[in-house]
C-alpha cells in the first residue's frame, strides 16, 4: 500500500509524519517507520509498518549516484526534461517498494520551477504508484512565508504569501486530478501554528485506520 | 445519453432536477422522468425522455441487495473499498441503462469522508459513462448549511461554511478533470434561496435544448 | 515542440504571443513567427523558429472550407457535438504541423457556451498534442471586464468580473488536469495593465531558455 502525504515547503508533511509514526510507535499501536531504506527494518507490530520515503530524496539519490548534482537544491534547478527523467526512476523506484512494504510517500502536488507548477505526480507516475489516499498538508499562507523565512537549513526562494495561496490553489486543483484518475481520496490536514499535535494525532487516526483496513 | 448533475448535500440538486422535469412535463414539452427504474416508463413526447437516477440510490439498492447495509447513511462509512467497490457496481447498472435510455444522473462531485475528498466519478467510471454535459448545483456556503440543520429528514453531519466552501472548491477542481477526460462541458447553476424557479428554468432549458441535439 | 499559451478573451494572450515574438527577432535572439501557416518562413536563427498559431483560427479556418460557418463567432453558437468535431480536425492538422516545427498554440483552456465551460484541450486532444508547458495569460476581472467592453473588432457577450473570476478559477482548475495528464508545467504570467512589457518579457525569456533547452 503506498500513501501519498503532500505539502508545499514550509507546510510541515515531513515534521507531521515523523511525528505521526512516533507517537504510533510509542502508544505501541505496532506502527515502526524509517526515513531511509537503508536504516528501515520490518516491524512486528501487530497493526502495520509503514516506510517513510521522501520523493526529493529518491531522486536527489539517483541524481546523486548518476553524477548528475552535487546538492538537493540542484535538482529543481535542472532542465524540466532532466528533472522529469529523475522523477521517472524515482517513480519506478518508489513503486518497486511498495509492492514489497508500506509507503508514506514525502512529496509536493507541485514543485513550483521557472518553467511553473511541475507536477509531483503526473499520470504516468500515479498509474505506477496506485496510491490509496492522498493527504494535503496545509497552512495559512502566511504561517508559511513565515516559516520558510525562518528557516535557515536549506536555501529556499522567498515568496510572498499571495504566491503561497496560488501554489496551494494549484496544488488543490491537481490533487482532484490525482483523485479522479486514482479513484482514491484526499485528504486535507491543516496543521497551523502551534497545532502541531493536532495534525499528528489526525493523520496518525488516519493510519491507523487505513492499516485496521477500514479506509 | 448521460447527464451529470451534481450537488454537494443542501445544494438541491434533486430538487431542480424533480422540478426541471415536472415544468417540462407539464409545459408539453414531452418529457417525462421516473425516480426508480421499476416506476419509468417510457414517453411518447417529440423531444425525448429523461430518466431520473440517484447514484447513491442505486448504491444503496446494490448494498441492500447483497446484504451490506440496512440504511442508506451506512454507505458512506463503510470502508474505502467495499464502497468503491459497490461504487463500480452502480456504475455498470448505470452505464447498462444509459445505452438504452436517457439518463439524468444525480451524484455528487467528490463525497466527503473520514478518508477525505472521495471521487463520485473516478477515471475508471467516466470512461463506463460517458457523459454528455456535467451539471454543478451550488448555492452560497450560508445557504446549504441552514439547509442541512433544518433538514430532519435523514442524518448529516453539522459542517460549517467553511467547509462547506472548501468542499465547494474541491468540487469544482475535479469536475474540470471530469470535463478534461471526457471533454463535455461543466455548467454551473446557482439554487440561491427564493431562486428554485430559475435554477429549475435554466436546468429545463439546458434539457430541452441537449434533446433536441443543439448541444 | 508545442507550447500552449492560454488565456480568456480580453486577457490578452494573442498581443503577449505577439510581442514576444517581435521582442526576440529584435533582439537578434534569431526567434521567428507568424500567425498563419501560410505566411511562416523558416528562420535562420540560433535559437529557434516558433510558429505562432491560434486554435480558434485553425478551427475556423476548418468550418469555414467545410462551409459550416460564414463568420468566426458563429463557431461557438454551433451544437456542442459539431464543435467538438472541428476541435478534434483542428487538433489533429495543429498535431501533424508540431511534428515538422515548433508551434506556440494560441488557445483557452476552457471556451464559456451556453452548456457551460468547455475543456480546450481534452483528454483526446492532449494525447495528440504532447505539449511542453502550458502558459496560462491571466489579469484581474475588473481589467478583463473593461478590456472586452471597450473592445470593438468582434463580438463577445458581456460577463460581469464575478463571472470572469469564476472562469478563470475554472481554468486554473482544469489546467492542472493538463499538467497532471502530460507531465508538463503550467506557468502563470500575469498581464496586467500598464505592464504588458512585463509580461512580454517574461514570455520571451521562458521562450528562450526552452529553445536553448533548458527548460
Amino acid at each position: 500500500m503506498l500513501i501519498v502525504v503532500a505539502g508545499m515547503p514550509g507546510a510541515g508533511s515531513s515534521t507531521v509524519i515523523q511525528h505521526a509514526l512516533k507517537l504510533l510507535r510509542e502508544s505501541g499501536e505496532g506502527f515502526a517507520s524509517a526515513s531511509s531504506p537503508a536504516s528501515a527494518s520490518a516491524s512486528a507490530g501487530a497493526v502495520g509498518f509503514f516506510k517513510h520515503l521522501n520523493y526529493g530524496d529518491v531522486m536527489f539519490e539517483i541524481a546523486l549516484q548518476e553524477g548528475i548534482v552535487k546538492s538537493r537544491d540542484e535538482i529543481r534547478k535542472l532542465p524540466q526534461t532532466t528533472q522529469q527523467e529523475i522523477q521517472r526512476k524515482a517513480c519506478d523506484k518508489i513503486a518497486a517498494l511498495s509492492k514489497k512494504e508500506n509507503i508514506i510517500l514525502d512529496t509536493h502536488c507541485t514543485v513550483k520551477t521557472p518553467f511553473g507548477y511541475l507536477p509531483g505526480l503526473p499520470a504516468e507516475s500515479l498509474k505506477k504508484l496506485s496510491p490509496r489516499l492522498f493527504v494535503l498538508i496545509e497552512a495559512f499562507p502566511h504561517e508559511i512565508a513565515r516559516r520558510r523565512s525562518s528557516d535557515r537549513t536549506r536555501e529556499r526562494d522567498v515568496e510572498d504569501e499571495k504566491s503561497i495561496e496560488e501554489h496551494q490553489t494549484m496544488n488543490r486543483a491537481i490533487s482532484m486530478a490525482y483523485a479522479c484518475l486514482t479513484g482514491a481520496p484526499v485528504k486535507i490536514i491543516e496543521n497551523h501554528d502551534g497545532a502541531l499535535e493536532k495534525a499528528t494525532t489526525e493523520f496518525a487516526e488516519l493510519l491507523t485506520r487505513i492499516s485496521q483496513n477500514s479506509v
